[in-house]
């Protein structure tokens, strides 16, 4: 129990240090010195400074494999699928802002073996949204295009909310998901048949037909 | 002319080291190495590891504020301002890959002083994105919306591409940035009013006109 409570606090401080300075400028020292521990001590609480990176970012990983990826599998159209991921992934980037900016800037600096694995899964993540949107451009529903281009420039835009969200902020990670699904399924030009919900009942267009 | 073609070179090996390895983790050792220096004699050409990065992050910032800037100021439509813009920044991201990923991840490592002039330039930046999105939101063109959210989630997107992108892949940049203009514009969903090549002439509709 209080092993779990100083492996929390290590996991805390670590990703606070290692977000604000970087995995490779932070030392083990720091770690130790942001806990009052001794340096020597803290390696009764992990084998090493990289094991401390991959707990943190196995962590994160496991929360966007078990809470986004069955999403992709439905039910539902790829239209209410993918706001659905979109939600459960802005959950994370906002809810666990710390966490999920060392999960996405600093996995690189881990070893070898490590980082293939942190590779493949994010290889495997992207492909998840990239099958959603294709089933989308599929079945009509989504304009054709690229869908692994439209898949990294969702995600590449999803993870840049930890940069900047602030939880004491206008908005909350529902609203800033509705937000960001908004913009990337309706797109910003006015004028469309997607729900605006200042302008008066719209005549129903029909949907996912292709002439 | 030799000092300018080793200043070059040294830009190159250390934007590439700084890249791949990270900033914090690049010794000025390893950088004369890669360029058959002594470390000792690297110093004739840079005052420190930190000016060096200043160099290739200024240059980039530099870019970015003589062809992306001007473009906010118009002439033309909102919409038109904001597609020339992507372009441009597209032409920075994916043209110059390498010193593009080294300005956006690793400039948090300059000392305090440039760290602050970098973050203001930043800023910026992307208000010339805000202004062009909430002017497209006043005048009708745009839906409403978040415009600094809609600005954040289109540069981080814009600012994924080093990380993927090959210049021998499929896409050019002037094509990848029409799938990222037509992506934000017009977003994923099918039937709507935006140009669709493979479907047969519409019926114009009205634009910047709202009930």
């Amino acid at each position: 129990m209080v092993e779990t409570r100083r492996q929390q606090q290590l996991d805390e401080v670590a990703s606070a240090l290692f977000r604000e300075r970087g995995y490779a400028a932070t030392s083990v020292r720091e770690i130790a010195r942001a806990l009052d521990l001794q340096g020597a001590s803290l390696y009764t609480h992990m084998a090493s400074k990289e094991d401390l990176l991959w707990s943190i970012v196995w962590r994160v990983a496991e929360r966007f494999r078990t809470t986004v990826e069955p999403l992709a599998e439905g039910p539902g159209t790829p239209e209410a699928r993918l706001r659905a991921m979109i939600g459960a992934h802005v959950a994370i980037v906002a809810g666990e802002r710390e966490h999920a900016a060392v999960f996405l800037h600093e996995w690189r600096f881990l070893g070898p073996e490590r980082k293939a694995e942190m590779a493949a899964r994010r290889d495997a993540y992207e492909a998840r949204f990239r099958e959603v949107i294709a089933a989308g451009m599929r079945d009509g529903t989504f304009r054709n295009g690229h869908a692994a281009i439209t898949a990294r420039a969702l995600l590449s835009s999803l993870n840049g909310i930890p940069a900047w969200y602030r939880p004491d902020g206008p908005l909350g990670p529902g609203e800033l998901a509705d937000a960001y699904a908004n913009l990337f399924l309706s797109g910003l030009l006015a004028d469309r048949s997607e729900p605006a919900p200042a302008r008066p009942p719209q005549p129903p267009r029909r949907r996912r037909t292709r002439p």
